[in-house]
């Protein structure tokens, strides 16, 4: 048996493997499990593999010319600023800046109550940071980011999903949820929300909606953490009004340059109630010292010197093209019984499988047919979500996004024939709860 | 009264200062306090203020040219993937170059076992996060690193301190306190300990002390986190072998770029035993998703193709002759009674003050005649230190830390001349946990 030898020198190379520390780590500890993100880095990786899977930016889009002379310029103009220390709070004319992108969604904020961090996700973790002890509950969409799943977990969180529908959260659903839950002697401390876009179901909510759902958490007293990653890159015109922008003292509103610009430089933010910002602050110092000044300085040099509006518009149109690419496809190829959203903006559509199917029972056939999704369990904190999916058009060109889609299509249209002949299967717990590589179908 | 008029206004310009969040935030918030760290940024930016304050590397050191050729080189050539999404463990490059630079403390690694950290700060922080319980212990020098301090306060950490002197902890100090603490029944968690050039004691563990502190935490099964930020910039030859390198099961080793290239980029890692590492990979991407690829890549293309030990030598003899300017300063000009160590590296003098002397006291009439230092206690976690100040000597000019310590001096004298009119003052318990600003004083 060649293979589990090859597999106990591996072993044997690092040490053993068994943990002599399993004792001694914090109880959170427990809930850090590998999520589906980290496999997906692996899958899109491979050429021959059409990723639907991942949610990376089209960043061949950007000048890149502009951008190395920008960093360069930057470095011998500033270099002793750019390379040394900043403030925990982030650049100070970052943070204006920061304060003309959001007041394209509404919002008029102040600069001295927004904290720079490293990604959005930093904002998240910073935020649950402060506000969540241990058993706490967070309010979040069903289903919901799975990166936010991830540090909501780390943190020992209640995670309660709210239903959602194409206009995104069910008021009524919110309502009923937090008084169960109160009634239930329930701590709430938000609700976690990504109204625009969102991440994964593609779905955004609607004007009236958004005045419901900040009436019912102001009167419930439940704050708001409004993730907004992809608000800009709406395809039908506008962007819709920030929740933050009708209430500023009941939501944390998060956002981010790595949909806009690149993810590259790490570059998000928090804005917040003036109380939480000062807690932020502590929280960011505690965590990192600062965010690094350099690329800080460099998205700051980037909005002063480039036309980014412009820059968001090609973006736009980019992800539109992809994502009519993968709705033709889909309408075109997909079995009879499939179902999926129709995202007005950003990167996904969230599809439904036939009763019987399991994504994630698909997902090693899939990627041996040469293509990638993530299964809907992942977005969800209590196991459900099982015949959904995640497709995203936002890095794959058109071509191969059919393409992706056609190998998809065929791979279900193969597992709803075994489903007619055999009955549907056993639960796929097998299967464990990283996704499988392409190297393991 | 104008100057209350003008603070009202500015209460009212960002709503109620009233928290309305306050019954609200995790119990972890309550210990997150503004540090020392903090005031320092703003005390050690007024130019006519001499601060032996911050610990700021000199970057104005490095060849700025290059480095801007270099990251303009780096987009223009990898540029798709500098500014895309990377992997929460880091560049597998640049892990593989960190392992090089260890090497130079006798550390054999594989780059697998290497996490790379938004800094070494962010190392600590994940460290803490996967170890720390409330209430569990962590056992500290005393002083320690005041960032460390907040990292581990705001894990609810209880902090112990071991005693050290001029050749770092001393092993039958560390012994005894494990024993009392595990018979009253503590969970020790780890020992965290910077043993090259301490910040801020700025002395180094000697070697026969490493073996029996290595020993001793070996028996007792306490983890050893050596913060080893300042480790190749000894000014007498060669490197002290790290902790690491002698047990790597028993020993998590933090590293930073941060003072052998530039903070700016905020590049750090972790080396640690391979269960540690999963789980610290799986800390990260909850926390931050994946550092700034960036940033990850102009460091690695630094080490790649500029003379990096040599770089490493010129910072060593700028800051050696500093540390001379500040020692030759304190001999000549410090009040009898006062007592410094005499650091072999790295960019802190830890000063001792005449009985009935207080350092926080102090620094408010320092400030006044444009001084600033660090007081004593925010480097224990316990209250104690009143009569230390860390004094750093790695930004200034060698002709302003002269001048630095000239009028320190001469505030000391004044303070002395007080003490002996009318006996030692209160304990400065008024003041505060924050370092007051220059604005204050």
């Amino acid at each position: 048996m060649p293979q589990e030898s090859d597999h106990g020198q591996a072993i044997a190379s690092h040490g053993s493997r068994i943990d002599a520390y399993v004792d001694r780590y914090a109880a959170r500890a427990t809930g850090m499990v590998a999520s589906e993100v980290r496999a997906l880095f692996a899958v899109a990786s491979r050429p021959e593999v059409v990723s639907l899977a991942g949610g990376m930016p089209y960043v061949t889009a950007l000048p890149l010319d502009v951008v190395g002379e920008l960093v360069a310029d930057l470095v011998a103009r500033r270099g002793p600023v750019a390379l040394q220390y900043g403030s925990g709070q982030g650049d100070p004319h970052l943070r204006e800046q920061i304060c003309d992108v959001m007041s394209l969604e509404g919002i008029e904020a102040n600069s001295d109550d927004v904290v720079v961090t490293v990604g959005s996700q930093q904002a998240l973790d910073l935020v649950t940071r402060i506000f969540i002890d241990p058993g706490d509950v967070i309010l979040a969409e069903g289903p919901s980011y799975v990166g936010a799943l991830g540090t909501f977990s780390a943190y020992q969180a209640k995670v309660v999903h709210i239903s959602m529908d194409d206009e995104g959260i069910i008021p009524e659903s919110l309502a009923q949820t937090i008084y169960a839950l109160k009634t239930a002697g329930n701590r709430i401390k938000f609700l976690y929300t990504v109204p625009n876009f969102q991440n994964p179901a593609g779905v955004t909510l609607n004007v009236s909606r958004r005045a419901q759902i900040l009436d019912i958490c102001q009167r419930a007293g439940v704050l708001i953490v409004e993730d907004n990653p992809y608000g800009l890159l709406g395809f039908e015109g506008g962007s819709m009004r920030a929740l933050r922008a009708d209430c500023p003292d009941g939501v944390v509103y998060l956002g981010s340059f790595s949909k806009t610009l690149a993810p590259g430089f790490r570059v998000g933010w928090a804005l917040a109630p003036h109380a939480i910002r000062d807690k932020l602050v502590l929280a960011m110092e505690s965590a990192v010292l600062s965010h690094s000044v350099f690329s800080q300085l460099a998205v700051g040099q980037y909005l002063a010197t480039q036309p980014w509006r412009e820059q968001i518009k090609t973006f736009r149109e980019l992800y539109c093209e992809r994502r009519d690419a993968m709705l033709g496809a889909l309408e075109a190829m997909m079995p009879a019984g499939c179902t999926w959203t129709r995202p007005a903006g950003g990167f996904f559509v969230w599809a439904t499988l036939p009763e019987g199917l399991d994504s994630k029972a698909l997902l090693p056939r899939a990627v041996a047919e040469r293509v990638a999704f993530v299964p809907g369990t992942g977005f969800y904190a209590d196991g459900s979500g099982s015949r959904h999916m995640r497709l995203s058009y936002c890095y794959p060109e058109p071509e191969r996004i059919r393409e992706g889609v056609r190998r998809l299509a065929g791979v279900i249209e193969q597992e709803l024939r075994v489903r007619d002949t055999f009955g549907p299967g056993a639960p796929a717990d097998h299967i464990g709860v990283d996704t499988p590589g392409p190297d393991l179908a």
